[in-house]
């Protein structure tokens, strides 16, 4: 069992009960005689607390724990910023019920407890990281928890583009763009693009092309360890744009080429005990519930 | 490097072409000082031969190797017969390329020379064991190289079921079934049925939903090392069936529990050293070529 | 406005609370001084009603209206009943909230009320025939509300057929089967199948290939009047069924043609005057509701 | 049968193959004695033609015919152009073999011959006009013979809308866009995004969401009469574009309505006696051919 001693804090802007939930959780820590270390921002809106601050890009460094208070946005943008070190995050939500950021508001000081107490599971969640390159050159760079996407940004609608992994040609492709997504990010943007749900602890990558002018194309899983090349076409006058989890947009020009592969370094997510991600899942999708009578 | 000594050959019935390609086959290989095994069935409608035969059971034991001269469906039905043992398998085929048995009959003693010298990749692919159990007991078994299929058999349409993965319970669904592919099989009729495509290499195992009345129920992929559970509902006077690649036909009761996991041992494909997995796909789905212009 | 004067009642059997309605909806009719005709199956276990009874087939040609006490099911086995004439069909549900049933049992009296003096919306929907042919000669006939559907019955997997539509070869197909429905119909099995929802007043027809082979197959919609002819392939021997709202099985063999066309009677329900087909879709599934802002 | 006697000619631009068939044309055209219209573009680069050029609006007013050389793209250009006019088009393609322009450059003299002749089949073809308004002003109008598309342009992924048909509230949806889609256009974008492919005859719109967030979303046809009004959430700082046919894109703001609605006036098509939709679509869409077996 790990000792948790040096917590860092992370709260969402803009919302009443992020800042609420972060007071009572600050409380709460420094009665267990825990050291408390707020990120930047959300210190500025709390003054007089008392507390050492940091860079959020800092607090992975520091800290044994992070809690993430806010809904998946907040984890997203949390997880991306830590680069190249091990860090041990946690959400609670003000908000909605995530997939991501599993404990309610009420059960807060109960939940944390247990955590502390080391009754708590470590998932293991990897990134993506994707780099833009042109004429050889990197271009541009970034990290995603979900997804990085290849999108027409301002330009027409059609992206012409080949793709390959492992250093194999797949196919050339006439399409809006391509979703490469993490189990993490399956059940985000590339669902409603017709992507499988892949289970967090699967190893894989998955590859829906977007609106594809090839009606046999299809989603692709290939295991985590691929590496991905995406081709912009030469021939055509196009612009498109990379995202990573939404953000972050760098713009291509013909010819250029993305790679998107694993990091090496993985988010630690710490959950309930009784944290069942299909649980989740049939909360956040709609999906109905058991039969009234069990099974052999 | 393996020497292959003891060589045995599997015949799909009914074409004239398939039995040219096995009387070439034994030609070449006894030239090379090989021993030919013949299994009975294709024995029988070349007499003559003078080979020593074997049941497909025996075959694998016996053999260091054995050609399937055939399609997809010969080697598929060659799969499931070989039971606790690890066996060499390598597909030729004599009809439609497929995507297991990849020698073109004219390449045939060039390609088969090529192994025999030692010029080969070898994938494992797994296979699923599928177990129906009534009141606790087992009451069917089989074995899987695509997929494993609940579906209605004669009964009506829909069929009510819980899923269970590694003892989670997943969801409750109205359903005309459900498919649990291999990636093997992800390319066959999980395909039609909406499920993404998954490369050989990948450990992970998809289950797709047929027709399910939740329009929010989605394909799932997982690891390949989990254990799945489906339970026929107590509540409905349905009686709907188990297929192992479409053969195997077992018919279920309400309250029957399917349990579906990956076999331990792994069926050894043998292929040309300039295989390609997306070349095949390319080729078989209709996917389009490679751009004009290449990339960075 | 029309009068209605004569009015029957079917009811679905096996449920006392349908058993209810149909006695609170008898006492309410005959109150308002209404000949009230029972059919004959709900009549029998209805001792002592002391009512006029009828075949359900002959109920449309003596009723000027006919209530339907039950869900989808019922309505669709009423609405396949009649034929050769022009019926008045209204639905009030005793067990769920159906598409074309939407009168709950609380507010029974008050919409019957409501109706009975001219306060309702008529909408007319189709139904198709369908007619298994064999040698030239019709070996079997279905009307169905909902859909027709060709499926493998209890043979293998996959069925080979030819589709014309308005006499033109659209395509041959390798499929688990085929289905044709109607606006009525749209929103079940059809959309499960990857159909869309096409409203009821809209006079089409869709066509629904189930899993086909062909990844580039796609649903079809036609005008209402299209005449649709399905041939079983000669080369399989394979012994599909033809089934008309999930009922009326016909067994076709290889080389018969099946024929699906709009019936020209056409069922009239009757609606409450607030009926918006939307907000059923809505509830049905569990589409979200309506913005805080409205528009311009 | 009409006398056709003033012919215009429409090219596309960049391809000197549409250049040589445009010449071939004029050519045959006037030793039969009709009066050739050249559209302004085209005649430009054709210096020394001797003929009486037009624009591209007023040629639908002066022309019998208008034969536009070139793919799909052309065809849908020339025939937004028109307004307030019943024009009479029919399409010859000097490249790929369109939906809409179905006489390959070789046989071009021959089948020209046949219309002129008399020999041909008109299809009437329906546009769509989309008018987006703010606080009641009409900013921005546009036709579509194939698609008005609501879409993010520049602004972040996802678009926030009300959709209501004939006045009648559908449903909100969070989505990344919204396709309105012609039967016409039902084989282009909308087929990209799931929508069913409908038959030109049909006189129905398709309304298809793009990966919409709401898992049980699904396209939906309705009578072509329809009125469709989609609004804009106030409450998110979007500004999404709408396209006519991929061109001619407006910017909305919050709050703005667009509403989309068949043109009065048609398009009629003229096409070889032998046209047959669904042989186009098997070419266009890669549909397999007919089995070997007829029916009954």
């Amino acid at each position: 069992m790990e000792q948790f001693r040096n917590i860092g804090i992370i709260g969402r802007l803009g919302s009443t009960q992020v800042l609420d939930t972060v007071r009572r959780l600050k409380k709460f820590l420094l009665e267990r005689h825990l050291h408390v270390i707020l990120e930047d921002t959300i210190a500025e809106i709390l003054p007089g607390h008392g507390l050492q601050t940091s860079s959020r890009k800092m607090l992975g460094e520091v800290c044994d724990m992070v809690i993430v208070v806010g809904g998946d946005g907040s984890l997203l943008g949390a997880a991306r910023a830590w680069r190249g070190i091990t860090c041990r995050c946690w959400g609670s939500t003000g908000a909605a019920w995530g997939f991501l950021t599993d404990i309610r508001p009420d059960d807060l000081e109960v939940e944390v407890a247990k955590v502390l107490d080391g009754h708590y599971l470590v998932e293991n969640r990897f990134l993506l990281q994707a780099e833009v390159r042109r004429h050889g050159e990197a271009i541009g760079q970034g990290d995603a928890l979900n997804d990085v996407v290849l999108h027409p940004g301002k330009s027409t609608r059609m992206i012409e583009f080949e793709l390959y992994i492992d250093g194999q040609f797949v196919c050339s492709q006439k399409a809006d763009g391509l979703i490469v997504a993490t189990p993490t990010g399956s059940t985000a943007y590339a669902l409603s693009a017709g992507g499988p749900i892949m289970h967090p602890k699967l190893d894989a990558i998955v590859i829906v092309p977007m609106y594809p002018h090839m009606l046999s194309s299809r989603p692709i899983v290939v295991d985590g360890n691929s590496e991905l090349k995406i081709v912009v076409s030469k021939d055509m006058q196009i612009y498109p744009q990379v995202s990573c989890d939404g953000q972050n947009h760098f713009t291509c020009a013909p010819g250029d080429t993305i790679t998107v592969s694993k990091k090496a370094q993985k988010l630690r997510l710490i959950h309930p005990l009784d944290h069942n991600y299909y649980e989740v899942c049939r909360t956040k999708l709609g999906w109905g519930s058991r039969l009234g009578g069990g099974g052999d």
